[in-house]
């Protein structure tokens, strides 16, 4: 009998874990939202008794599982099933043997950890967009900007486990906007949700105006939902925001293709929200930039795992 | 017996072949210079010549040698053997089948088809510095800015073939210099000799003055070691532009490390010959970008093949 994957979604705001058939079909999903404060032993724990309650729900043991897949946003040593460092609970995690400590409830059981981004590419790989792609990049937009790479059915985690990390390729040496990795004019500071208040303040002092009463005191409170209102609004300050993380998405995508050439390109994340303009935008931008380069057309699509591609990507990697 | 190895290095300026023995030591080269006028089948015949004298002249047959590789400047179809096309002899060759005619001369021999960047990253990981390493980048700081991909022992050349192409990464989206592949702010018009003259007239332009009476009319000389002279006397528009030249590198490596995390970058390429102090600023300049991102230290070692680079990649893309 083939056995069921398990996926779990470590998140800020919610811990998920899921069971879904070979095929990558749900069968059954949990959550529970109280976790964020908890130290790397508390998770493990919590972790553990979601996972014991949904085996326990739907009248399986740990033999019905082909191994559980972790996936979260941090930075992760794959080797050795390990957490360097978190950035979105409240205490920071950090050199935390995640795998082992899981394992120690579960024996026998195969336990894998990766990163969202990388979970979530080998997800569209396995069951979305990417099926039957030797190479592709899966980008997502969404707060932050990151992106996992498979190549021959594979991952490519690279050294350390840090491979597709995107959304650091520097691509504006002179801007003025730094991001949270220390580097000014990465495309995450110029591109993503968590910096379109910079951004408004940014343009807000370069002249441009406000037709939405926004001012650099309350311009903390543009995140994606609000700058994609603004837009619609026909607020001008929007609009550069909305045209300007177009434009750098589309250049990293060119960025991604020169370096790579990879089969396809798959877009995801939050900010693919923004519409059909926004990413019609990034598909022009790029494509502006490859003039002869391009030997017949390189596919961009969007993800398709949809609201359960974290739980479908973590899940998958057991397959790897 | 081990058979010979066989490159064929096709240069805007010379033709020349090579025989090495299976572990790379060089047994015989000879070289033409008559043949950058000739137009594809004039350049299937050059080589013919080339190889058959150097046959002859060595007393070997074409079944001693394991295959021969030929690599050139040019956009590639490796699957098919094929130039795309060139832009470094008098008359451009486009779409021509380079494997197939020559083959046609030398029934039954392995013949492979690449560009100079990725044989040369090939030939780093055989023979040179890049030995025992599973993933590396190659990249080439010379007229040009190119690179190749190694990893689990093959290059990586992506869907066409073009993967690699480091020199055409946007990294600086709000620059005024043009790149020859159209776009702007592209490494290598921001830091490889070809654009020594375009530099030099934009920091005249910007105020920077010349201590060795460069003007907008005569900065056309202004290439690779003209530079390093005016750096070498006090120039600070030379140093200006070997600065940059470093910052931008030093940046891309950082690129690169943030996509594929390989475990080694090789540098080669006519401006290391800048010397040491340009090498390390590009060092200097990657580190500062890694800030908390990097897991142990990454290598970066220049290339160790030599004189005879382009000859023993070429050579060793029949080992792959």
């Amino acid at each position: 009998m083939d056995k069921f994957l398990c996926g779990v979604d470590l998140g800020g705001t919610k811990l998920a874990a899921a069971l879904f058939t070979p095929q990558g079909e749900l069968v059954a999903k949990d959550m529970v939202h109280d976790h964020s404060d908890k130290d790397g032993d508390g998770q493990v724990l919590a972790i553990r008794d979601l996972l014991t309650t949904l085996f326990r729900n739907n009248n399986i043991v740990p033999a019905d599982v082909a191994g559980v897949g972790i996936a979260l946003a941090a930075h992760i040593n794959f080797k050795k099933g390990m957490i360097i460092t978190t950035s979105n609970f409240v205490h920071t995690i950090t050199d935390f043997p995640l795998v082992e400590k899981l394992g120690a409830f579960f024996p026998g059981m195969k336990i894998v950890l990766d990163n969202d981004a990388n979970a979530q590419a080998f997800g569209e790989h396995k069951f979305g967009a990417g099926q039957g792609c030797e190479s592709l990049v899966f980008v997502t937009v969404s707060t932050g900007i990151g992106g996992g790479i498979a190549l021959n059915g594979k991952l490519h985690r690279g050294r350390t486990g840090t491979a597709g990390e995107v959304g650091h390729s520097i691509i504006d040496l002179d801007s003025e906007i730094q991001c949270t990795c220390g580097n000014y004019g990465c495309t995450m500071a110029l591109a993503s949700g968590l910096f379109f208040p910079d951004l408004y303040r940014m343009h807000l002092k370069r002249g441009v105006e406000s037709s939405i009463g926004i001012t650099t005191e309350t311009a903390d409170k543009m995140n994606g939902p609000a700058i994609k209102k603004g837009w619609q609004e026909g607020d001008p300050v929007s609009k550069a925001i909305v045209e300007q993380s177009a434009a750098v998405v589309g250049a990293e995508l060119f960025n991604i293709f020169s370096m790579l050439d990879p089969e396809l390109i798959i877009l995801g994340g939050g900010l693919m929200a923004l519409g059909e303009e926004y990413q019609n935008r990034i598909r022009d931008e790029f494509r502006c930039h490859t003039y002869k380069m391009m030997v017949g057309e390189m596919e961009i699509k969007l993800a398709e795992t949809g609201v359960d591609a974290g739980l479908i990507g973590a899940a998958v990697l057991v397959l790897e």
